[in-house]
């Protein structure tokens, strides 16, 4: 939970409190569009992208330079340890950056991390001199791990990605908070809809990293300016303080029974 | 639900989709800020306000004018139709407008109106002239009942008036919202967070109106201005479209298990 | 509310909380043993009945004879107050009986009473010297105005008849069980699940009336029999009172340190 | 999911779903009356108990031995693998037993299982002889490790151990029960009502444990009652198969607008 009102990141700030993906988009140019209407700062890809037949050749990866946004590496897709360290390697030389997204497919059922090997890569990674990002469950003990390790930056999902589920345990996310507060923490994954996203600043969450609630909305150019105001609205609402919930009704207008006008003014 | 991006409320068109209370903030000063931060362009008020030691004589509707917004009178507290009516009709005649946010108070447990005197008296102000904006539950019977009597705007609560609890019975204000696409609808009462306004429009509801929310917040400014935002990001959700709620996991980057520099680009 | 372990409906006194409905089974012989198998004690059945090749001939109502069980008629599928009285006024003789569930559908979208109307054929059928059960939304203020009229017993619904939703809002449901603690509530349409009818017993409502949920089963015997138990469990729940829910875990074996065979026992 | 109608585990069958704690009761009396209500087979208990002065002494484990029931030890309080190991291997002499519900606090705050740790221990236990009942969350990845090393039987949680908040994430729970069908999944700790353990049989779990809900009821023994019929009710209702869920109200009365007496019976 940051003081400021800037994410940091490793020692970087950003404005934006969204991070986008680059997959799933309809075309190159509404790919561009959407993370320019999302005024996001950060974008991340992958280097085991899909083939250039698919949109994933040097010209999409143009496409991600000519947006001039910082470039969060990530390792989707990778099954094993060696396999997230070697691309987490590969990916630091060619994008010039220490940080990478840790992503370690853990079940093909629901494309969760596998918490052993993931802190196990992570601890890999710190010794090797990178700041890890990585993709976790909302499992505390998990993330205490994570944290004892070096990690400053935690991304838990709200539901498996893809489903578009929103925040699935409300509770667990929020004990994260409670437990880690000089910790930035990111929900990644499950977002469906600008209200989720809203819901996780309002625990105090620090930032979202989202893809296919804007890649495969019916529009996703207007869905992208949706989840710009959201993110606003959301840490605003967090800064504020809500109202405290109440169980039974109080009248917003308190009354006298006497018109005002019978009222010495 | 409306073709238009903006808020049609009886033939008269509004930017903002945000109807905001004018009661329990710590001092006036405080609430025309947080009024302005809101960028709402109607504010509702009631001639029976508090008495001048709390804040409701003279310089208060001064402070209210000094706003410029359009007035929408209300009968809160009125618990008969007689009292509604007479109320109305003062509220015409000083704030020389047609429009009667009509409130009738069946009970005092969750202060929801009275549903069968509400549609009476919703006939009768009708017939009198008026244009009301009825505060009603989410019964969609009643709502249909006042839809045939000529009612154009529709104002269901979310959950009782100053608990904050949200959207209790999202089926049945989607009910509502498919029943009649004609008709403007406005959640009333029960919004206490960003996150239930968001909600709201995502489904097709094409206003809100709250007022605790806001003057009870630790910081009503600051959260006028997450409301703000949030009736964007809603209505920009409403209108982008959401990608379709998977029940199993997706991968957001289809991998070809081959780096793509391996490629032929 | 009734503090007997019986449950009360005008004056008598029923050992099954569960009343059951007659309609939509596979089979007769599956109506009938499912019926025995809920242990209900109170089978709903409607005069204007499928015709005689869809099973709602003479031969129906001699099995519904053959269980014995006290007979509720209803008014489904009544659109006016007229309609409805007559009928209820027919099902008094030839049942031979003043009870009579009122059913009378306000809007072919939901199926819900219109609550207008449910209030005045309620008023005319006590005045006629009825026993009335009303079906009725979970609106408060209808609640309280077939309370006054002299209702001893409401069935608010609990989602669209035949939706098998369950409960949809259960902040109102208890808002009508804190209001009425001497009325004998009945959850009337909507569970789909025993864990709904479990719920309804553990708010304290008195008892639930169902049909689709059975009948629609797969297994619809089965089914009853497991209503039959979820209706003992919820109410010997509500009897036994629940533990506090508590936000932070508590740990269920209090340990010190020693096992207990190096203490003096 | 298993095709009897009997919980297996390890290579027995109970013919009662609920395994029960021997912990929190107001008195011995009470703890015995309650476990008899609940018509449990298997009862879990600690070496590690409290002191006698608080019941710990000779005289609860001679009142846990009156109830002639299946003892199941468990390592509550264990913080570290070493401890846990060791007081399994007491418990196994003392007890008798090669079972052991393997209970690993990785945390303090919300007193869940240390996933890489549960795991390991796990590992251990096994090799050891023991047939493992690991406390687990609802980590998917974490229980398919543990069914790779060997365990027949899981107990996720529904939620922290006594706060009775119920099934925290539905969706994380049916993925387990999805993606194991032969194990024996059982609900261990979260449970605060009877609907909650009906909602567990109705997605498909095989049993519940649980101490405090019945525990720290207004009336254990009354509970423990409502807990025994909550477990058939929702046995059966996974039996039966339950109603399709409908979005749209779909009448339980078909009507043809013609009282039946009307027809050629």
């Amino acid at each position: 939970m940051q003081d400021t009102d800037k994410l940091e990141i490793y020692g970087k700030s950003f404005d934006s409190r969204l991070l986008i993906g680059s997959a799933l988009y309809p075309s190159p140019k509404i790919m561009q569009d959407s993370i320019r209407a999302s005024a996001s700062e950060i974008v991340t890809v992958s280097l085991r992208r899909q083939s250039p037949e698919e949109g994933g050749g040097t010209q999409f990866w143009q496409q991600i330079k000519d947006l001039g946004l910082t470039i969060l590496p990530n390792t989707a897709g990778c099954h094993s340890i060696q396999e997230a360290v070697t691309l987490a390697q590969m990916s630091r030389e060619i994008f010039d950056t220490n940080w990478i997204k840790l992503e370690l497919v853990g079940d093909e059922y629901n494309l969760q991390p596998d918490p052993i090997d993931l802190v196990k890569a992570t601890e890999i990674l710190l010794n090797d001199g990178f700041e890890v990002l990585p993709y976790c469950t909302d499992d505390l003990v998990i993330c205490r791990h994570l944290v004892e390790l070096g990690c400053k930056v935690l991304m838990p999902w709200g539901a498996p990605i893809g489903t578009g589920k929103g925040l699935l345990n409300p509770y667990a996310l929020s004990a994260i908070r409670h437990r880690f507060p000089q910790i930035t923490l990111i929900v990644d994954a499950g977002i469906g809809l600008p209200s989720h996203a809203v819901q996780a600043f309002e625990m105090g969450y620090d930032g979202i990293l989202l893809n296919s609630a804007i890649a495969q909305a019916q529009s996703p150019v207007t869905m992208a300016a949706s989840f710009k105001a959201a993110c606003q609205a959301g840490r605003l609402a967090y800064e504020a303080g809500r109202m405290p919930e109440k169980n039974t009704a109080q009248p917003s207008t308190p009354t006298l029974g006497m018109p005002f006008w019978h009222q010495t003014g």
